[in-house]
């Protein structure tokens, strides 16, 4: 047989999607949900934290005649809910509503629970619209803002998952009044992860106004000043490289081995701490590499101590662990390691080559961290 | 809080692959598989009928110098096994190995094993590459061509999926010659659906030559000219609605009760079966709504018996079964019924909407079926 072709396929599937700054969860026909759903069928899947805090308003919402809410589908959060079986759960509930190809998931939590719903939303009858409304910080400045949705497996962080574009992505300051001040640090973790290697204004910004955004009120205009930079920061970056062509990416500081760091402590540390760990990290190597200079780590340092996010832990001087930490990254960005480090505040350039990196300068970058002042 | 857009995301995600007739299985770096794989780290998926019937050459590609295969995974197949919990067996396999994001998964079988192959390397690392190797006759015109993949749940057929484009689709009749004949009809029951709704040339070809290719030889010229022209019948057809935007598909023709009669008989009918017994259903009620002839009704009637695909089954005259399928297609098509019906050979109209197909029209046309001779 001559290798013959018979036909080709080809196709583009455009998407667009606003980040808005609204009252998310206002009911009634002026509504910003109303505004968007409109009268197709919706499902509501919310944390725990939600349901706690905001239980009432989703009450309000889940009977509001603006809207069509089938259900309130409340979804286990936490690292270890973050699964297939959780999403199966969700398919399954949907099913038996029968939730329609037309119809849109509403996902109102944290970055675990936008993951979680985006993934089965994207999954249900080979996927149905989702809006994301984050109500971390983290959220409203990282997990919300891409296209990326997944959930870990027994074998690592976000193994499964998927590329899907939610409709909208409602930002909302009032929610980030209720949020324990461990998971505002978490959301302060990823911008200064975002502001160190690719916006020094974005930086200055944290060292003004992050220590009275931790302490609140967390929606005056400084508040939304920070996020709104974080979040057209994160847009700026996604939007040459939505699918992640290019594995040299900047957003990938502080997540070469904080996802091994967080799975080795079996969730303990949570994500945007061992961001904030894997930032430090990484900001020692640069000094040790010879490409930041020593005050610079010391501002990076500095802002981490200021906001109580730690910069060392005994595991980032274990050269087993970063070795297989490496590994999994480089496993993860085309064979190379491909590791942003910052060359200067706000800007970076890329250790593409695992040969770059010895083991035992990660160690002394470490060492470093536990000993300066 | 006035709603204010922060920021905007848009990309687009362009695909194109070809459909190749060629000895897919083919050694050496004059194979296909070669020729498109390189150097990138493979996975082979294959059935277990693969591996009885195949066991040397898929040993041969995985030892093959030319290629670089880490690994071969048997992969369970009927629909009992088309499951998530199948599609993360075959995740964490992948990670054990490391497979890297640039890898390549080759999915070697029937339509379950790709589309649960394909499912599992569309979630792996939110995707990796496939090459779809269809072994049986429905994978080759049917379930290789298109961009869907996906699983069961346990609230009905492919509730769990993806649109997912493969790389490359291959096509290779030597495989056809071990494919036991119920096989054979269940494929050809796929291309009867596409002709009558569709492609009155492929309908006379098939009235031509599909007993003698149901017979064997499948590798012969008549045989290759019928399976090329489905193949493209099918290219056409998903061309301009590869991700489904518009619910009236003329493909969806044999699927409007036919997924719920695969599920009602515990995946005992197979889904060509099922296929068939549903062009005939609608091809009846076709006929009873004044859009079709009696004669073209008995040249549809004709060529289903003699390739011996039952075209009635009792079920079919249940009314209660009819209502809850009809219910379930209506869900997975934008809450319309959206059915394709024959008018006329080759050409369709369709049934938008549920009232103007009474269930008692549909266990007439059934009766219609069980009677005429």
């Amino acid at each position: 047989v001559t290798d013959e072709t018979i036909g080709t396929l080809a196709a583009i599937r455009p998407f667009s999607f606003p980040v808005v700054r609204c009252a998310a969860l206002t009911p009634g026909s002026d509504g910003p949900l109303a505004g968007i759903v409109g009268d197709r069928p919706a499902l509501l899947l919310v944390s725990g934290s939600v349901q706690r805090h905001y239980g009432a308003q989703i009450d309000q919402l889940a009977a509001d005649p603006a809207l069509n809410v089938q259900a309130v589908l409340p979804v286990p959060t936490g690292e270890r809910h973050k699964t297939l079986t959780t999403v199966e759960a969700i398919l399954h509930r949907a099913s038996e509503r029968r939730f329609p190809r037309r119809g849109v998931v509403v996902a109102v939590g944290g970055g675990i629970l936008l993951d979680t719903a985006a993934l089965a939303a994207s999954l249900y009858k080979r996927g149905v619209s989702v809006i994301k409304v984050g109500t971390t910080l983290l959220a409203q400045v990282d997990a919300a803002i891409g296209i990326k949705c997944g959930v870990n497996t027994r074998d690592g962080k976000n193994l499964a998952g998927a590329f899907s574009p939610p409709e909208a992505v409602l930002t909302d300051g009032t929610l980030l009044q209720t949020l324990p001040i461990r998971q505002v640090r978490c959301g302060l973790a990823e911008m200064i992860k975002l502001a160190v290697v690719a916006d020094a204004t974005l930086f200055e910004l944290l060292q003004r106004h992050a220590g009275a955004f931790l302490a609140g009120p967390r929606d005056n205009g400084s508040a939304r000043r920070l996020i709104d930079r974080a979040i057209t920061g994160m847009l700026e970056q996604l939007q040459p490289n939505a699918y992640e062509h290019d594995l040299q990416r900047a957003v990938d500081f502080g997540h070469t081995v904080s996802p091994s760091l967080e799975a080795a402590t079996d969730y303990r540390i949570h994500h945007g701490e061992a961001v904030a760990l894997d930032c430090a990290l990484f900001t020692a190597a640069a000094h040790l590499l010879g490409v930041l200079q020593r005050a610079e780590l010391d501002q990076v340092v500095g802002l981490l101590d200021e906001l109580g996010l730690d910069r060392w832990h005994p595991i980032l001087e274990d050269e087993q662990f970063l070795d297989r930490a490496l590994t999994a990254a480089e496993a993860h960005r085309g064979m190379a390691l491909n590791a942003p480090l910052p060359a200067g505040l706000g800007t970076l350039r890329f250790l593409a080559d695992r040969a770059d990196l010895p083991l035992d300068l990660l160690v002394e970058a470490a060492r470093l961290l536990r000993g300066s002042a």
